[in-house]
């Protein structure tokens, strides 16, 4: 596993935690780790699990040294590991990804890092091929990201593209058609499904509140709704797009 | 609205924020209101939403003191409100609910307050009827609570119950069939619902890694499981309940 060059101090760092998040990150050949620290009982636990970890030179640390790291309300399982991002892969590396049938998931403006955290785990969970968003308007890694993406963030490439709109004219050239989710769209999610079952499909899904920007609405190729109690004005974000990928891995049923 | 007896401190209230969740506390004739701040923007927005709020004698601050209330990290947009939790109300109260048609939801130990808040809110857009669990070990109403259910909170009943196989007893007299989810359950979720389409269902939820315990599991007239990719070991309690309800919706389609 890379080490980071000794004594660089880089801005990047960041630490992440959790059972599941960590355990990920160290199994990632990609990860660039700087410190890993764990609970005794957390260093017993991850030695099971992967088995020895003495090259990864654990310091193991009591809870309260946890606690002044993150604050009492951080769910770390004694477990937290300081590390760099993940290189950021451009538009181009999605035509390595070999899984045709594949849906992809396109965030405009979506900047809540758990609600991408989640969105993650559940593209693991439904085949999903990639994630698209903003280089800008968009959270880079962070522990809270990774900890609701219970490690998926290892797996599930995030892709960052500098214009959105132009990056869906591309997506299209290569053959995706795209479903932009909205309430006022006119078509129902289902519906559009089984029209679509033997093309390429991407979700394109907007912030909460805001929905989708009118540029983005343009580029897509059907607007498409979740039906829902009309006293309401939107659904989470994160559970929208699941609905969407678990609807089309029942539909579709490829991995 | 109701105002707290004058100068009794109760250990009970909490704050909520957020603009949703305020505001839909505020059109709560159930709710016993102590205090409303507001920056000036928000009472602005208010004014506009529901008309005069001059009778609930908001205060006006600035952002700093909602800073020092609720930290950096809590997107409070202005809006807070201390108040009471809702009244609890027993299993008797589902007699009351005229919607006959509408799944329930029953949580198993799940005690992530943002969980239970987001399933709220999902419950709402899919016309569940009310959320089950238990007095203990599961987290009373939190402002994190009420900000992820996006003010759902004060339109979908949770009942709580002392013991919840018990209650699934009472329910299974009271003509539901309980659609309990399991990873390894036998049944397709889809396969359920589409055999269920004519009776009262329940859905029971377990806590993420733990999953159902066992003498819940065989209160359960189904076992049922969501495919989903089998190199992962669970989806998000939230997403996992988002997909019954909406499923359910989807196929049934009563309101």
């Amino acid at each position: 596993m890379a080490k980071n060059s000794k004594g660089m101090k880089s801005p990047r760092r960041y630490w992440m935690y959790g059972y599941h998040p960590v355990k990920a990150a160290l199994l990632n050949q990609s990860r660039v780790i700087h410190r890993l620290v764990l609970t005794q009982n957390a260093a017993n636990r991850l030695a099971r699990d992967i088995g020895s970890i003495d090259h990864l030179n654990p310091e193991i640390r009591v809870t309260k040294y946890f606690t002044e790291l993150f604050g009492s309300d951080t769910t770390h399982q004694g477990f937290a590991l300081e590390l760099l991002p993940l290189e950021e892969r451009g538009l181009e590396s999605l035509d390595l990804l070999n899984s045709p049938g594949q849906p992809i998931v396109i965030l405009d403006q979506v900047t809540d890092p758990q609600n991408i955290g989640a969105i993650l785990r559940s593209a693991e969970a439904f085949y999903c091929k990639a994630i698209i968003t903003t280089s800008r308007n968009a959270p880079g890694e962070t522990g809270a990201l990774a900890k609701t993406s219970s490690g998926a963030i290892e797996r599930i490439p995030i892709i960052r593209v500098t214009n959105l709109t132009v990056a869906m004219a591309k997506l299209k050239e290569k053959g995706f058609w795209l479903i932009g989710l909205d309430l006022l769209g006119e078509n129902e999610l289902e519906t559009v499904l089984q029209e679509t079952t033997d093309v390429k499909i991407g979700f394109v899904m907007g912030a909460e509140g805001k929905g989708l920007r009118d540029s983005v609405k343009k580029k897509c190729d059907y607007l498409a709704h979740i039906t829902i109690n009309n006293s309401i004005n939107s659904l989470n974000v994160s559970i929208a797009t699941s609905i969407c990928l678990y609807s089309a891995f029942r539909i579709r049923n490829t991995k």
